[in-house]
C-alpha cells in the first residue's frame, strides 16, 4: 500500500489466487527488477501518489494475470472506476498518465509548453536507446564488444547532460524514466567491469549520487546488493566470483593502482559460490597474489567486497 | 510547401546541397515511403498545418542531413524559433507534439482526459505491435510462418474496432498513428497473397474505405500502384510476375473460386518484368491454364491487374 516496499520480495506465481480487490484507487501490476516498472514505481514516488503494489513472479506467471493483461507484461496500472477497472499498459503510457492527472505535486513535464514537453520526451529516447541496447546483453553473457559499445555511449550520454538534472534544476520526466539503467550501472561494473566512475564521467557520476539521496527518489532505489543477487539469478552458474574477479581484474588494470586495490590484496574476501552450492569457505589465487577465503553471513559478505574493491568510497549508499 | 505533395519522387541525396532556410514555420526531413515519417505527414494534412517537406533518399542520406540529426533517421521536424531552429524527431513524439501545439483544428487526443489519452496510445501500440512486426519481413521476403501470423494479428485487430474509428466516432490519434501499416495491406496482398477482404474483416476493411476517402486524410495516402513499385524496388529480383502469380495463386486456393477468379483466366494480363529488363510481351501458364501475356503501359498495365484479380471491386479508388 501506499508508496512501495522496496525489495519486498512476496510476488504471486503460477497457482497463486487474484488478490482481493484493491482498498486504493491505483493498483500497480510490477516485477520486482524489471526496469520498466521500476519507471512507474519512481514516478509513483515521486509525486506522492497512493498505490497498491502487486508483485508478479515473471518466471512463473499466474494464469489469472493473463486476464488481465493479454501479453502478461509488467508493469500494467488498474484503475478503479465506478463503471470497473480501466487498465494502462506500457511503462512511458502510465508515466505519462500519472503526470497527467496528477500533475501538482511534483510535476515532470510542463503542461504548457508542447516544444519543451516533446523536447523532454525526444532526450529520453535518446538516452534510453543508447544505453539499454549494451546493458541487457551484457547482464546474462560476457560481451567485449557490447562493453565497449556501452562504455562509448556513456561518453555521450555524459554530453547530453546540461544541467544539474537532464530536465534542467530539478528531476523529471527523463531523469526517473532513464533511472533504472543507471541505478544497475553499478551492479554491470562489478559484474563486469565497466567502469562508471567520476573520473570518465563525472557529470553522470555526479547526477547519479544526486539521484540516489534525493528525498523523492532514493526510497525507490534497490541496493547495488540486491541487483547483484538478481543479477546472480540470471547467472546461477557464475556467483559472485566472477563478479570479484572482473572488478579485481578492473582495478588491478588501472595504473597507478587505486589505493583501495592496493589494500585488497591484504583484506579477507568472501566469495558467494554458485546458487547450487551452499556458501562455503574457499581458496583463490589471483594471478601470483594467494588470498585467503572464509565463508561469512550474507550481510557482512557485501560490505568486505566493497570495501575491499574501494567500492564503497565511490558509492556511499 | 503546405499541405504535401504526395509520391513526389523529388528527394535529396548524397552529394546535394542542403536546402535555404524554410519560408515556413515547420519542416519536415521525410522518406516518400518511410511509414514513421507517413504518421507525420497524415497529422499534418489532418490538422491542414502549413508544413515544407524536404524528402530524403534513404537509401542514399546527404553529408549535411547528420548534423541536424546524428542518428540520420526521418521523419524529423524543424520549428523555426527566434533563437535558431528546434528539433524533435520519432514520429509519435512528433504527432503529439503538433496534436499539442496546434489542438484546435482536428485535434486528435482529448487535452483533458488523461486516462482516455492514455489508453488511445495504449491501444495506438497494441495495434501497431500486432500488425508491424509482421508486413515488413513479409515485403522483403515470401515467408509462409509470417503470413499465418499477421493473418491471425488482423483478426485481433478486427475486434479491437469497436466504433467507427479506432478513436470512437472520428477518426483520431490511433488511426492515423497506424494507418500507414493499412495503407501498405492492399500491396502486401497483391504481393504476398495475404487476403484482407470484407468476409474476413468487415470492419478493418471498412474502416479502410473510410479513411481513404476521409477529405481530411485521402491527401495523403500514396495509390497502390505507387506501393507496389515501391515494394519491387525492394525485391528488385522478383518483379510483378511474382505478384500476379501468388495473388492468382490465393485466389484460385479459394473455394468456391470467387467470380473474378474465374474472369481473370479470360482476361489479358501485364506483366512487368524484373526491373534489370524492359518490360517486354512474354507468355507464362498458370498450372493448366495458358495465358496470354502483352506488354502495355504502366498506367494500363495496374489497372489490368486490379481487374483480373477483382481487385478494384474491393478497392475502388
Amino acid at each position: 500500500m501506499t508508496n512501495m516496499q522496496v525489495g519486498d520480495p512476496h510476488a504471486l506465481s503460477k497457482g497463486s489466487t487474484p488478490p482481493p480487490e484493491s482498498a486504493s484507487t491505483l493498483r500497480l501490476y510490477s516485477g520486482r527488477f524489471c526496469p520498466y516498472a521500476a519507471r512507474v514505481r519512481l514516478v509513483l514516488n515521486a509525486k506522492n501518489i497512493k498505490c497498491e503494489v502487486v508483485n508478479i513472479d515473471l518466471k512463473n506467471k499466474p494464469e489469472w494475470y493473463y486476464e488481465k493483461n493479454a501479453l502478461g507484461k509488467v508493469p500494467l496500472l488498474e484503475i478503479k472506476g465506478p463503471s470497473g477497472p480501466s487498465f494502462i499498459s506500457e511503462s512511458l503510457i502510465i508515466a505519462e498518465y500519472l503526470d497527467d492527472q496528477y500533475h501538482d505535486d511534483f510535476p515532470l513535464l510542463p503542461n504548457d509548453a508542447p516544444l519543451e514537453r516533446a523536447q523532454q520526451k525526444m532526450l529520453l529516447e535518446i538516452i534510453y536507446s543508447k544505453i539499454t541496447a549494451q546493458w541487457h546483453p551484457l547482464m546474462v553473457k560476457e560481451d567485449t564488444a557490447k562493453k565497449a559499445v556501452l562504455i562509448k555511449a556513456l561518453g555521450e550520454v555524459e554530453q547530453l547532460l546540461r544541467g544539474e538534472y537532464f530536465a534542467g534544476e530539478k528531476p523529471g520526466f527523463v531523469d526517473l524514466c532513464v533511472w533504472p539503467w543507471f541505478e544497475r550501472l553499478p551492479a554491470v561494473e562489478l559484474f563486469r567491469g565497466v567502469p562508471f566512475t567520476p573520473t570518465d564521467y563525472p557529470k553522470l557520476t555526479e547526477w547519479s549520487e544526486k539521484m540516489r539521496v534525493h528525498p523523492r527518489i532514493r526510497d525507490s532505489i534497490f541496493s547495488t546488493e540486491l541487483m547483484l543477487e538478481f543479477f546472480q539469478t540470471r547467472n546461477p552458474d557464475v556467483g559472485l566470483l566472477s563478479v570479484i574477479l572482473a572488478t579485481f581484474n578492473f582495478w588491478t588494470s588501472q595504473n597507478p593502482k587505486p589505493a583501495a586495490a592496493a589494500n585488497a590484496l591484504e583484506l579477507e574476501m568472501i566469495i558467494l559460490m554458485p546458487s547450487n552450492n551452499t556458501n562455503s569457505g574457499a581458496s583463490v589465487g589471483f594471478t601470483g597474489v594467494p588470498m585467503e577465503i572464509a565463508a561469512k553471513d550474507t550481510a557482512e559478505k557485501y560490505a568486505n567486497i566493497h570495501r575491499v574493491l574501494g567500492y564503497q568510497q565511490r558509492h556511499p549508499v
